[in-house]
C-alpha cells in the first residue's frame, strides 16, 4: 500500500477499507507516514466525508494503535461517560462519586481546559497535591481499591489520535465530524468503557450550536459505539446558558460539592441525576436499574446519605489532594478581588449567553490559550440567574471573581 | 495573517485574496510555513478549484518567490513555448533553432523526463559535453551572443513553485487544474517571457486525455497569462499517436536533425512550422508576421537554406556539445541491439497508441521513474506507421533499440 494512493482515493470521494485506515494510521502513529500525508489525508477527510463504516474503522484503528486497557480484574462491566464540552459542566466531578456511591466501579480518564471550554484535570487540582498523572497501575489500584479513580489520559492510549488531533489543530481540520467521533469514541474504547454515557452540548456555548448538529455528532459516536460492541446512551443537553452557576475551576469545585451535599443549583442536579442515573442503566444491563424512577431514589439516597461526597473525598485523599478541603470549600483556592455584577434595570432574563461568559472567565485567566498555558484556578463568575428569571434593578446578576 | 485561517477559508470554498495567497506562497517558501500546513492547503484547493483570479494570483506570488528573468537587453520581446509533454515530443528541438533562424532570439529552460514523458534536457545530452546547466550569466551571454540558448531551470527561478510541486507529488494533489497552469506559467513569467505559445497535448500519451480537460487547461493558462499582462497562444495537439516517428532520447534528437535538414516525418515538420509560425506571430506584435502563409514561407526558407539547422549547431557547440554529432547523426549513442517487429497480419492501423509505446520506451531504459534516475540515451523505438495507414503482412511496423 502506498499512502499517495489512499489519500488521492478519499479525495476522489471514495470510501476506504478496513485495511486501507489501519494502514495509514499505523504508519502515522509509527512516524512511517509523514505529517504532510496526513494533514493531505486530514483535509481530504474532512471535505468528502467518511461513511459510518469508515468511521467506525478510523476510531478502531486509532484505539488499536496503542494500549487498550482491559478494566474486567476491576469490573465486570466498565461504565464511562464523555461530555462534548461546555461553560461551567462540572458534571463529571458530581456524576463519578455518585455512581461510584452506588456501587458502580468508575476508572475515568479525563482532559484538561482549551479555549473558553474547562476541563476536569485543571478542575480537580484546585485541591493542593491532587495527582493527575497517574501509571496504569497506579490507575487500577486505585479504582480496584476505591471503586473511583479520575485522572489523566495515559500517553500509551490511542497515541494516533493523539499525533492526529495537534495536526488537526494547525491545519484547519479540527471541525469534521467523522474527525471529532472517532477522535472521542478512540480514546473511550482504548479506555477499556463497556457502556459509554455521551453528554452532547448544544448551544451557543457548546461546539455544536444547533440541535441538528448536535444530534448528527450524537448519532455517529453512538453508531460507532454500536458497531464496535460496546453498549451506548446519548444525552443531548442545552448549553446555552452555563450548566449551574459557577464558571472557573476552584469555583465549580465548590459548586460540585454542594451537589455532592445534596444542594446546589437545580440544573446541574438535574442534569447530574439524569446522566448518572443512564450509568447505572448501563450497568444494570437490564437486571437492575431499568425503570427510572426507583433509579432516581436510589441516587437521591446516595447524596442524602452523604455517600457520594464520602466516594469524592476518598478520591481526593487517594490521589493525594487536601481532602480537608472538601470537608471546608473555603480552602479552596480563593480570588482576592470579589466584584458584584448587579442588574441595570428591572426585567426578565432573555439570555446568558454561555460563551461570552465563557470568554469572559477565560479572560480572568480561568482558561489556556494553547496547550501548556498555566491556568488561574482562582479566578471566574458566578451567574446569579437563569434564563425567564424574573429580576428588579440592582439585583445581583453575576459576582466576578478576579486576579489581584 | 495565520496560514489556519487561510486554510480554513479555501477548505469552506471561499475565495482567497491576493495578499492571503502572497503570504501563504512566501511563508512557504521561506519555510516559515511548514509542510503539512502547505499539504493541507493544497489538498483545499484540490477539492475546491480556484477561480481565475486565485489562479492568477497564485502563479504570480510563486513567480516572485524568487529571481524573475528581466531578458529586455537580449530581446525588446522574449518569446518562450511550453509542451504539456508527450510521447515522442522533440518539437522544441526543431522549433527553437527555426525561430532563432529568422532572427527571433530564444532563451528557454527546459525540463527533464519523468515517467513516460520524455524531456529536452536529457535528450539535448546526447551530445556529448552538452551542458544544460549554465548560470544565469552564461545564460544571458549566449542568448545575446548566438540569439538561441536553451538550457535547465535556474533553482533560482520560481523556487515557491518547486517546493510545491514536490509536496503534491507526495500529498495526491497533482492533477489539479489551478495547481498544473500554476505551477506551468510561474516558471515561464519568471523566466522573462512576453509573448508564450502553448502546446498543449491531448490523447491518451497525454497528461489531458480528452478535448475538454486540455481545451479548460489550456484557457486557464491563457488567462493566467492575459491577466499577468502576457500575450498568449495556445495550440491543442494530438497525442493520441506518437508525433513523428522516433520515440527514445538520441532517437528523437537524430529525427528533429532529420527536420532541420527539411526532411523527418510530415506531421513533426507540419506542427514545428505551426508552433514556430505561432512564435514569429507573437513576436511581431501586428506589425510582422500578421500572415501565416508568408510566415511559413519564411520558415521554410530557413530549413532550405539549412540557417535553423546552423543555429541548433551552433547552440550545441556554444553549450559545449559535440557538434560533429549534428553533422553526423550516426554518432550519436547507438544501441547494440536493433530489432525489427513487422506486422503479423495485413491491413489499417486504427492505434498507434502513445502512453503504451511510451511505456515500452520507458522500460527499455529511455525514461526514468524517479527525479535522478539515470537514463539511456541510446534506446527507445521507431514507429513506422500511422494510424489509417495500410500495411501488408511482413511489413516494419516499429523498430526497437535495446539495451545489449
Amino acid at each position: 500500500m502506498r499512502a499517495v494512493d489512499i489519500i488521492a482515493k478519499k479525495r476522489d470521494g471514495g470510501a476506504l477499507s478496513a485495511d486501507e485506515i489501519a494502514w495509514f494510521v499505523r504508519g502515522y502513529a509509527r512516524g512511517d507516514v509523514p505529517d504532510y500525508q496526513a494533514a493531505a489525508f486530514l483535509m481530504a477527510v474532512f471535505i468528502q466525508g467518511m461513511s459510518r463504516e469508515e468511521t467506525v474503522n478510523l476510531t478502531l484503528a486509532m484505539a488499536r494503535s496503542g494500549d487498550v486497557l482491559d478494566l474486567s480484574d476491576i469490573a465486570d462491566y466498565a461504565v464511562d461517560k464523555h461530555s462534548s464540552g461546555g461553560v461551567g459542566d462540572k458534571t463529571t466531578l458530581v456524576v463519578l462519586p455518585l455512581v461510584a456511591a452506588c456501587g458502580v466501579p468508575v476508572a475515568k480518564m479525563s482532559g484538561r481546559g482549551l479555549g473558553f471550554s474547562g476541563g476536569t484535570l485543571d478542575k480537580l487540582e484546585s485541591f493542593a497535591g491532587y495527582n493527575v498523572q497517574l501509571s496504569n497501575e497506579e490507575f487500577r489500584r486505585l479504582a480496584r481499591q476505591n471503586g473511583i479513580v479520575l485522572a489523566g489520559q495515559s500517553h500509551d492510549l490511542a497515541p494516533a489520535d493523539g499525533k492526529l488531533y495537534a495536526l488537526r489543530d494547525v491545519t484547519a481540520t479540527v471541525p469534521s465530524l467523522p474527525l471529532i467521533a472517532s477522535s472521542i469514541m478512540s480514546k473511550k474504547i482504548a479506555a477499556g468503557a463497556n457502556g459509554i454515557v455521551l453528554d452532547v452540548k448544544v448551544g451557543r456555548g457548546a461546539f455544536m450550536t444547533n440541535l441538528d448538529d448536535a444530534r448528527a455528532l450524537a448519532q455517529i459516536m453512538v453508531d460507532i459505539g454500536v458497531d464496535a460492541g460496546r453498549d451506548m446512551i446519548a444525552v443531548l443537553s442545552d448549553m446555552n446558558q452555563p450548566l449551574g452557576c459557577a464558571v472557573g475551576n476552584a469555583l465549580e469545585v465548590a459548586e460540585a460539592i454542594e451537589a455532592l451535599n445534596g444542594g446546589g443549583p437545580a440544573d446541574l442536579r438535574e442534569h447530574c441525576l439524569e446522566v448518572a442515573g443512564y450509568m447505572l442503566r448501563l450497568y444494570g444491563r437490564g437486571r437492575r436499574w431499568t425503570d427510572a424512577a426507583e433509579t432516581r431514589a436510589d441516587l437521591e439516597a446516595c447524596l442524602h446519605r452523604g455517600e457520594a461526597l464520602a466516594k469524592f473525598r476518598r478520591m481526593v485523599e487517594a490521589q493525594g489532594g487536601d481532602a480537608g478541603m472538601v470537608d471546608d470549600p473555603a480552602r479552596l483556592p480563593a480570588a482576592r478581588l470579589v466584584e458584584p455584577f448587579a442588574a441595570p434595570q428591572s426585567g426578565f432574563i432573555a439570555q446568558a449567553a454561555a460563551d461570552k461568559i465563557g470568554i469572559a472567565s477565560f479572560e480572568l485567566g480561568a482558561g489556556r490559550e494553547k496547550k501548556g498555558d498555566p491556568v488561574d484556578l482562582a479566578v471566574g463568575l458566578k451567574i446569579h440567574v437563569k434564563v425567564g428569571d424574573r429580576v428588579e434593578r440592582g439585583a445581583p446578576l453575576a459576582t466576578i471573581y478576579l486576579r489581584q
